[in-house]
C-alpha cells in the first residue's frame, strides 16, 4: 500500500513516500538492514557534536526482549504494533557529557538521528511508525535507563503488511487521508505570522 | 569539497554526503529549491500530528530581514554564517494546540522536520549548517515569537563555497576529520548499557 504525500510543490521521493503504516508483515528484518539503518542514525549533526542519542532495540526473535518492550506500549498501540518484527526504543541524553549541565538540544538532535534512521528504513523498503504513546516510567524501570536520558518514543519497524488483515477501527484509520498545515501558516520571514514572500508563487490553501 | 561519512556500514547517499561546512557561495538559491526544502519539513512524521514547528528564513537579496537575523547569532558563528544566502531560524512549539498543555515532544519533532529539509536541501546540491550557537532572547523580542513557542537553531544554506576563502582558524576545522561514537555505544538490547546482538557482526571499535 502506498500514501504519497499530497505535495505543494515536489519533494524527493524518499520523503514524499514515508507514512506511519499500522500493518506490519511477519517478515523479520534482515540484520545487514537493521544495522544500516542505525549507522544511518550515527551519521545525523548535533549540538557540540553531543550525539545525545541511544537506541534499544528489540527483534521478535528474542521473545523476552520483544515483549518487555512491547509491554511498555500503551494498549492502542500495542494492539498493532506488537505485530512488527522490530521494536525500537529511543532515549535523549538531556545533559552534557562534559559538565551534566542541561542540553537543550538533546531532544531536537535525537529527532535528527531518528529521521536519518526512518528515511534509510524506507530506502530499504521497510515501514515505520513512530510512537510516542507509550509509558516513559515504566520504561526506565524496565530497562535501567539511567538519570539524565529520556525515553522519547518507540519505533515499529519491518515490512509493509496487508492492511485488510487489521482490525475495521484500524483499517479505516489506515486509508484516512493525510493532513498538514499549508506553508504559509508556519513559514514566515520578517516577523512571527508574516507568510515568507518566497512562498508568494506557491498555492498555500 | 566532499566529506564522506566513514561509515561502517554501507548507508544511503544523501545521508553521507551531508555534513556541516562554514563555507558558502554567494550565489543565491532559487526560491523553487528554498520552497522545496520547506515543503519537505512540512512532511515530517510528529507526535498527534501536531507539526509543532515553525521557520523564519531571511535571504540575502532582504537586507534588512536578513540582518537582523543574522544578529542574533553568536559572533563566532556570524563570522562565517553570514556569508550564506540564506538563514533559517527554527522553532518549535511547546505547548499543545487544542490545550496549552506542555508537548514533550515538540523539540524531537521539530528535529525531524528539519532533517527532512536538510535532506532535501543535500539532493538538490545545497550545503546546510545548523547552530545553536544565537542568542534565542534576542531572536525571540527581535521576531514578535509569542509565547509557547522556542527557538531552537538557526541554518544557514546556500551551494557550497571555496574553504581556501574562509580565515585560516576555520579553513583547518573545516578540513578536520568527522568523528562519531561506534554503535556499540549507544545502540543496546535487553538492557541499557548492553550492546545490541545485532550488532556483533560489526566492527564496534
Amino acid at each position: 500500500m502506498e500514501k504519497l504525500s499530497e505535495t505543494q510543490i515536489p519533494i524527493h521521493d524518499l520523503i514524499r513516500r514515508r507514512w506511519s503504516p499500522r500493518a506490519f508483515s511477519e517478515q523479520p528484518v534482515e540484520p545487514d538492514k537493521l544495522r544500516s539503518v542505525l549507522e544511518a542514525a550515527r551519521w545525523a549533526p548535533s549540538s557540540r557534536n553531543e550525539q545525545p542519542w541511544a537506541y534499544l532495540v528489540a527483534t521478535k526473535d528474542n521473545a523476552e526482549g520483544y515483549q518487555a518492550l512491547a509491554g511498555v506500549l500503551m494498549d492502542s498501540n500495542r494492539a498493532w504494533a506488537g505485530n512488527s518484527p522490530v521494536l525500537i526504543l529511543t532515549i535523549a541524553h538531556t545533559r552534557l557529557e562534559k559538565d551534566g549541565q542541561p542540553n537543550r538540544h538533546a531532544l531536537h538532535d535525537l529527532g535528527q538521528a531518528t529521521a536519518n534512521l526512518i528515511f534509510q528504513a524506507t530506502s530499504l523498503g521497510l515501514a515505520t511508525h513512530q510512537m510516542g504513546g507509550f509509558h516513559a516510567d515504566a520504561a526506565r524501570e524496565r530497562f535501567g535507563i539511567p538519570e539524565g536520558w529520556e525515553p522519547v518514543s518507540v519505533i515499529a519497524l519491518g515490512y509493509p503488511g496487508n492492511a485488510e488483515l487489521l482490525p475495521e477501527s484500524l483499517r479505516e484509520r489506515e486509508s484516512a487521508q493525510r493532513r498538514r498545515k499549508p506553508l504559509g501558516e508556519f513559514v514566515f520571514s520578517g516577523t512571527w505570522g508574516h507568510p515568507a514572500s518566497i512562498l508568494d508563487s506557491t498555492e498555500t490553501k
